[in-house]
């Protein structure tokens, strides 16, 4: 309940700040028997390393090594918590010092303080987006699951500082430094990202995330349907401001006639579903957006307050990404490899009569 | 976790199918001496009855009465689950049978049955949009703890069919069958209501959702994001294809220093956040936004296939709403309330150390 | 959380109070397409039926009648929330003024009031007995899973008053109206039964559970071990003191080498393990017991305080029972199965490999 | 769900195998505010160091060094995750081969086997005593919470190898190794420990546990009593097999003019109850009592098989300790701090009234 876990039966809970000794997940119900190495994981983590993004990023330096620290004997998961952790080694909590009594505008300073009554001025502490390896530490984990299932999902940015990816071509996805499908969109992304750091500001985006080969029949009909999980799940990324699925915000100008997609014996003729029909995927790629808000520190010069209420102007000098975006598509992709793996091991604990029998069967009375 | 409860520390759990012998909900975690009747409930259950809708529904006649079977006592709340059920009076199962064996494009028929392997054909069982009764008579006590705090929650149709609302004059909400702040808009959804019907078809809108008073420093920073919970909360209405928050899916297209919003010493200069900074309340109005796919039974004549495989025409004949959005208003509502009410309980859990003297000062040692 | 539900994945919400108009039951996460009817759930209600247990019990009486209000469908369960309502009928709250203001020793008045700021003097609130008629009917639905597995659960008075048990004729529980599967000790408990209540008294007891058939593999090796999910279980009936499994407390006393149960080919040699051993089952009989305090409300007058913290003597009048024991068993059966149900499908949601396969095949890559 | 989290509000999640690089607990729910360093931890720790209990336990050196990781800052709680890690010194892995593919009698070996499909033979995985660590650290953390209630918690060995202490005198508790109240009992019970490490045998023996200073009020009515918590709480720790309450077993054989607390205006006459009445705290002392089974690693000889179900000699030789008494004391003391934490929160959740006057106070409607 307390708010840094996430999932039901493949369970995350990550810890840390920004600026502490160390950050981390820990799994609890990921089954045994899966092979898991630090390599794979840390495949993951360095697709979301800065100074990888080009012109969108900083340069800062920040060589995420992931640790397992439980869970795995002789290269396999062994159904018991999966610990990981990674160590921060470039926590100069002296840089925050200009900001430790100024409310930054966009910025969860002011709000924080307000629910835990303490500030953790080093970097946002557990709002930083260094929070975010930790998820994407787990989402490879959590993949694991997915491959005994078929299921590859794939993010990419098709939206920034207002240029749109025309094509989809997820070949091209890890081409560019901002993970765009669209080779000739990107270019003009980048040019965006120069012209937005040159005046000292920052930028918007959109990113998509698909599911490929997820089986009909995951999800519940009512509070936790599926899109309801990938809602809240995409949501509780910081800078998210906006999720859709499928058709999405355009299904509210459409009719029943254009946003049905009919269905013949070959399959469903159209996605505007996204995958999902009354909170169960249907067997389609699942398709979901996340609108990603600028980032909030900006050079340009903002009114705010301090600490004490005084009004104060502030300038945010220093290393600061443009845009989220780069960053974000990695943490996007692995929030959606969480709420599917729950959703698969959610699913077989209701398979009862099948399991019942594969139990007896296994077992078939001996002792060993 | 099996899917139908919703919020952590004031837990509701709906049951019921649209044609079973009744729905309820029961709520665990409400606080006690709030004062509850069941003519608050009703009230709020009296909003989505249909036929006050206008040309965008049915004229079913659907006289939901709400029953408290627990957790009240001399008109005040026990602290104990309180049990709410209403009748479903007009279950005519019959009407059905036609489409038994079909699975209508853009419903949860196919789904469903993928998911539980059996399917309620009289309609839909646990998708119908009837469940969500249970759902605002929850909302509704809901509102009891909201009550404490001074936070008022709105929702009203700023689309219909294309048509946007120009003003949020929040006066007018109730005074059309819409839920439209807009009057002049309300009128021409209306009309574009009536033409869909003409062509048999249905469409789709966008609901808002706004409360005020809400206090800053509700929700949490990591995976519990206020935010999450209400794009969580929203996404788990049948319909729902998108939320966002404050500037949402424009803030994709914006830059940091338009879409920050400014801090003076009275306030935020704007609310493009939408009431919430790093998934933590900060004090404005919370504003999140639902688009509304159309209703998927339409007159109009669908490619879809029966329950063996085989290619079939479908044509939804008989009383079926144009749009959901009457409906659903009122549920956008609850849904918020019921996010809003857990928040604030949640919060008030960790004010320990002033918790911890008021108990001792109430006590003061004695027995009694 | 907030205390009305037990169980993970087989969930049960209880609800009602003694004197409301009903009280009852919602069971999410019970697999669909198992046979169930109201007659299974009712048959296991009136075993608890008052009347029924001799001296040791009131002759009020109060027919249980259970309804299903949801979850089923055609006979057979959908997968969703089942709801299950007893209405309350012999709800006398004349009979409890004149213990209004009185706290009575050994029972919930002073805590509850202390932990609600309510008082619910009408049979205790949530506190009363009334309250596992609602897990006896989950417990019946809870056996529909069970069975699959071919586990049966048993539960029998072992000691009541003093007198002890001294074999376990399991097929002469039903027998008897105290449920001791020892028909000599079982006349002699009835006769301590009537010196009790001729004495204005009550009298404690000891129950057992014991549930065969119960695979190898449940529980799990921490915090949810079976062992505690038992023990969490009985101890949350009313009156229940004590928890102890297979040797119990006499393991205190015991030896390694006299403790430990052998193990040979052709399985363990002994039981002292009852079952369990690092809190998963073994495949041997599981085997509890719960020791059962006398009933607090006697006719001999006792000490205590009203609401204003005046001394006050009390001689509890009326019908009461002499022991809780009667009443009890049926409950403790109950809780074994709904433990055992939840524990069943949380192992099945680990078995990923074999399930992934399982629903390929079943699947075929066919849309239907 | 997945079994390695503890409580609802105050959520402790353990982690680790006995072998691998380390072990630990996230503590997720924590207020903001409370002092915190690791020197507190490491008091609690040093308390289950072995070398110190005596002839009970073996001399194996095995230094825990606690390391805060996250959550606090500038020596203060932050409200945010707490991880705690103990790096493993001491992982002599070969040390179990010759039991590799032997199934211990009254160890876990064969049932973990059954659970996940794998067994980590070295030194029981999750079933290792070590896991205990990692709780005996959030136990300490939890004592933060219960400092500001005046809540403490005591426990000590009142059974050991038959011999029984006969007083209850706190201030010995930590004057010799078995942590007895007794201190000619303990004398008694180190001779009866020479004993049995001779014969190559174990003991078994019996903790109680005392929370004072515990106001009334806390725990839930119905599954989530107090006592069905601590009950669940106490049988999670490994070896054992019992748990009683106040009066406990003995109250099976007592009635109720003997076995109820009288009430005078200065407060309850007696403690039968152990400080709990229908399942909520009366403000008397909880206590607490726990059978603990002999250590079933003997070197006596006995039957067992291997895991190919041959029959087996076992003789368990080298370092092994007499009884788990001294080590479980702290381990004991740790489950009940967090019982009660996660109680005091929970409650204090439904202050809502006194809550919103309190923060509206605090806010006083200006920005900060």
């Amino acid at each position: 309940m307390p708010g840094n876990s996430f999932g039901q039966f493949f369970r995350v809970t990550t810890w840390g700040e920004s600026h502490g000794p160390a950050l981390g997940a820990v799994i609890d119900g990921c089954p045994p028997r899966l092979p898991l190495t630090e390599q794979v994981i840390q495949e993951a983590l360095d697709k979301r390393r800065p100074g990888k993004g080009g012109a969108a990023e900083t340069t800062r330096k920040e060589p995420d090594r992931v640790e397992i620290l439980s869970g795995v004997f002789e290269g396999l998961t062994t159904g018991t918590p999966i610990s990981l952790m990674i160590r921060n080694r470039d926590a100069r909590s002296r840089s925050y010092d200009h900001i430790k009594d100024i409310f930054r505008p966009g910025h969860g300073d002011y709000t924080y303080l307000k629910r835990f009554g303490i500030r953790d001025y080093r970097g946002g502490g557990r709002s930083s987006g260094r929070e975010t390896a930790a998820r994407v530490a787990a989402g490879a984990v959590a993949q694991l699951v997915l491959d005994l299932a078929g299921i590859r999902v794939h993010a990419y940015t098709i939206s920034l500082g207002g240029v749109h990816a025309e094509v989809r071509d997820l070949e091209r996805v890890n081409e560019n430094r901002l993970f765009c499908p669209d080779t000739k969109a990107a270019e003009r992304m980048e040019e965006r990202v120069v012209e937005a750091k040159k005046a000292g500001d920052s930028l918007g985006g959109i990113v998509e995330i698909r599911a490929e080969g997820v089986p009909a029949g995951l999800g519940d009909p009512v509070f936790d349907k599926l899109d309801a999980e990938i809602a809240g799940a995409i949501m509780s990324i910081g800078a998210v401001k906006g999720v859709e699925i499928g058709s999405g915000f355009r299904a509210a100008e459409s009719t029943g006639s254009k946003n049905n997609d009919p269905i013949r014996p070959e399959g469903f003729l159209s996605n505007n579903a996204g995958g999902i029909l009354a909170g169960i995927s249907n067997g389609e790629p699942l398709v979901a957006r996340a609108a990603v808000k600028p980032i909030p520190s900006i050079r340009i010069e903002q009114d705010t307050i301090d600490t004490a209420g005084q009004p104060v102007k502030l300038s945010v000098k220093g290393r600061h990404d443009v845009s989220a975006i780069p960053r974000i598509v990695p943490v996007m992709k692995a929030m959606m490899q969480l709420v599917l793996a729950d959703a698969l091991l959610r699913r077989f604990s209701m398979e009862i009569t099948d399991n019942c029998k594969l139990i007896k069967d296994r077992d078939n009375g001996r002792l060993v």
